[in-house]
C-alpha cells in the first residue's frame, strides 16, 4: 500500500513528536537572545513567517542554526511552502506539555526588553 | 566610615544584583537536568539547603559547577554559614523580574517527571 506524498513531503524536516519534546531542550532553545527574538516575532505575528521575514543581526548560516535548534527542540515547526521555509510556533504542543510556560517566557522577555530599553 | 563586616563577609560569593539578572541566563541555567533538579529540590524544601543535602549523580566538581551557574545567573543565592555553603532560590528577585516564570518551569518539570516516570 502506498500513500500519496503530501505537497511538502519530499523535503520534510525532522521534528520531535509532542511526546518527545523535553523541557530542558525547550529552555535551552529559548536561552539565546537571537532565538528568543525569533520566538517573540512568531508569537507577535501569530502565524507562520518565513526565515527571511525575521532579520537577525547574524550571518545567514548562524540564523539557519538558530532556527534548527528551535525546530529540533520542538519550539517551532518548519515546513517548506514552495521555495520558502515557513516557521510557526508549536503553541498547542507546548501548551499541552508545559501549560503557561511559553506565555511566561514571552512576558518575561517583553518585560526585560522594556527595562533595558531594547524593544 | 567603616561598616561592620557581616559574619559571612570574608567569603561572600559574587551574585548578580536583581537588575543585572537576565532572562537568557536564567533559562540557560534551568536548561540542564541536574540544575533543574537542584531548583526543584530547593523549591520543594522552601528554605536553604546545603550543597551536601542535594545529591546529584555527578562528580563533586560538576556539582559545584552547576551550583555556580545557578548562582551566577541569579537563580539561587549561595552563602557560607560556618563551613557549609547554603543555597536558596531567589524567589523574590525572579518573581519581581519574571512573574510566573519560575512556577511555570517548576510545574513543567514536575509534569514531565510524571510523564516520564522519573519522579
Amino acid at each position: 500500500m502506498t500513500t500519496a506524498a503530501p505537497a511538502t513531503g519530499s523535503r520534510d524536516l525532522p521534528h520531535p513528536e509532542r511526546g518527545e519534546i523535553r523541557l530542558e531542550a525547550v529552555l535551552h532553545a529559548l536561552s539565546d537572545p537571537m532565538r528568543l527574538q525569533v520566538v517573540r516575532e512568531l508569537a507577535a505575528d501569530g502565524d507562520e513567517l518565513s526565515c527571511s521575514d525575521i532579520v537577525l543581526p547574524v550571518t545567514k548560516s548562524t540564523t539557519t542554526h538558530h532556527f534548527r535548534v528551535l525546530r529540533e527542540s520542538g519550539v517551532i515547526r518548519q515546513v517548506y511552502r514552495g521555495t520558502a521555509k515557513m516557521n510557526g510556533l508549536r503553541r498547542d504542543d507546548l501548551g499541552d506539555l508545559f501549560p503557561g510556560l511559553l506565555d511566561s517566557v514571552l512576558a518575561a522577555a517583553a518585560g526585560q526588553a522594556r527595562r533595558l530599553g531594547s524593544g
